[in-house]
């Protein structure tokens, strides 16, 4: 018998996890036009606009720079399975969920992965990235998270870069949930390949994860014994239809191609500094405003990701039911920690169309609620 | 300097294509919702909705249903790398571009691939497939493609099924062209593994891919040595999220699943049968149609797929010219042929929402202008 539910109604949210953020009514409206082909010679133009705006905001000339059809995770995964070969040496700088999911994907394609750090919500010391590469000369890779989505920890990438750019080292990184929201030069930190995601600082529904590689990085994927495992996420097979040739790969998800592109002509309407300053204002007040109340910062001070405050729970304060009310009577949603820092910590971001004051104050005027029992 | 584009706006189509196909505003307006957090209660509600759909449309009562998070090929890539480990033998069936697919993409995976057929649009006999299983007896996985989308090849799936069942190997099949336009029992005909795309019978837009898993897959995938290399589609992490676990593997694409929702509404709204009937009828017409201004059809009589007719070019008729003609001056997309049938044949399909009199129709008149000179 045909059972048939409901048309589907999202509840109203004020959306202050570590993504996805609140997407602008522009960015909805322009999801919802008509879909036309993949290989149509509108989505071709469509796509270099994109390719052009993310090259701005990922501050690179990089050629090879486009919207890999996955969320955030299918951008890792395609960062990862690409440059990396079966046998190759990689260093993974871990500082949390993110940094230890890069180095599940690099191992199980293959690699031999060193650490560097390991303790959650603290920062990698480049001279220990040195070391490392001093141990391992020949590693082809050395991976970090720019912004740690699970412990709110953002991992300074200038010197870090010098060192692997000195040492022939292939620098990936992780800027999920840094990218538009914080100041990211991938050219500028010699970054070869640099990936986020759409629903983060950049307010695009999820499903789309920009990446860029460098021509280094190029050069080591054209150099592969073998393609990698995956097809879907094979960059050079990808690059044959978002670059000049137009040859099918697979069929582009044309409605959020529509979406991030008017997202990021938003991004670039605002202006890059402007954005990152906004990030930083608001995401010090929103952390002001949650000290106050007497949640702490994980991170060490200085390796603060504004955007993304990643705080312990105050004394007594609990979890998931304090986290269920402020979603069911407040209509708030935050997030509540990953793996080891289940039921210890909260997420709360302000990326993007959800970075302004109004929702500040709505999670503070719900807090009081909540801490008055 | 920032150079910000102008807002996207796509030109009107008669998409008649291999898909996507024509989207139903219904679906539009429901993805352009406000996007809710990937762990709402409310996002699990749907999705759990969504899986129930996904069952009835599949016909199959499988609990490892979902949607996985990526085009068509990203389902493919799924079946194929969650299934086969590193030394399993496949078999192969194929009549095109599709299976040729789904055999590279086992081989990346580690599997020795027996191919059974090999001719671009001509069937598989399944006394064949029978003969290839008597001589590879511990075979773990046959692979076939309902409609090949790249000839138009509707194999009959049945009979293969239940060789499958009699010699203990799983039944992977692509029904990326055909499910929701012609009949799939997945249960019926003994298919362990099924997976589609949202942009073609479904008339989502296209960035999702429903998928199934039998129990005896599901077995299949507990006992494996290891994990995939792929971690954006191993399918036992996702099914913690999908599941009652509700454990955070990627973020779901929540603006993509609010359209899938609606477009599967649709779909039952119809009811299975009737939309079945309607590809048969309208795509009977489309291809007397087509017929009758000297295009041949390229699978032989009895397997052909109603809702993408695959046809020879007539003598002298080119095409490239005429495709963009087709386009600028009638805004009616049609494929040409992929890899081999490159230059040779039009795929005309008649799928989902663009299976109606009206699209055959404004198709046989630009066709008359065209063939006028």
């Amino acid at each position: 018998m045909t059972e048939i539910p409901d048309r589907f109604e999202p509840p109203e949210r004020f959306l202050m996890g570590p993504g996805p953020s609140a997407v602008n009514p522009r960015v909805l409206r322009a999801m919802a036009a008509p879909v036309i082909g993949h290989l149509d010679p509108a989505t071709f133009d469509m796509m270099n606009e994109l390719q052009d705006m993310l090259r701005q905001i990922f501050r690179t000339s990089n050629d090879l720079t486009y919207p890999v059809s996955g969320t955030g995770t299918a951008g890792m995964e395609t960062a990862l399975a690409n440059v990396l070969e079966p046998g190759d040496v990689a260093i993974a700088l871990v500082s949390g969920m993110f940094a230890e999911r890069m180095r599940e994907i690099a191992s199980r394609y293959g690699a031999d992965v060193v650490t560097v750090g390991g303790e959650w919500g603290v920062p990698v010391d480049p001279r220990d990235v040195a070391a490392a590469l001093d141990q391992h000369p020949n590693a082809k890779a050395v991976c970090a998270v720019h912004t740690e989505t699970s412990t709110g920890l953002r991992q300074p990438l200038q010197e870090i870069g010098r060192i692997c750019a000195d040492r022939g080292a292939l620098f990936l990184v992780d800027a999920v949930a840094s990218l538009g929201g914080m100041e990211v030069d991938t050219d500028g930190w010699g970054i070869d390949v640099c990936y986020s995601g759409s629903q983060k600082c950049l307010s695009a529904p999820p499903g789309l994860a920009p990446i860029t590689f460098s021509d280094r990085a190029f050069a080591a994927m054209e150099a592969r014994k073998k393609p990698p495992s995956t097809f879907y996420l094979d960059a050079m097979l990808i690059r044959r239809y978002v670059g000049t040739e137009r040859l099918y790969h697979h069929t582009a998800p044309v409605s959020m191609l529509y979406a991030l592109h008017e997202a990021l002509r938003l991004v670039l309407e605002e202006g890059l500094e402007a954005r990152w300053r906004r990030h930083e204002e608001i995401g010090g007040e929103l952390l002001a405003m949650l000290e106050e109340r007497g949640f702490r910062p994980v991170p060490p001070e200085g390796y603060r990701a504004p955007q993304l405050a990643c705080v312990w729970l105050p004394e007594g304060f609990e979890d998931r039911p304090n986290r269920t009310r402020l979603l069911q009577e407040f209509g708030i949603e935050v997030a509540g920690g990953l793996g080891q820092f289940a039921g210890k910590v909260w997420r709360v971001g302000v990326m993007g169309e959800s970075c302004n004051r109004d929702y500040v104050k709505a999670l503070a005027e719900g807090l009081d609620q909540l801490l008055a029992g």
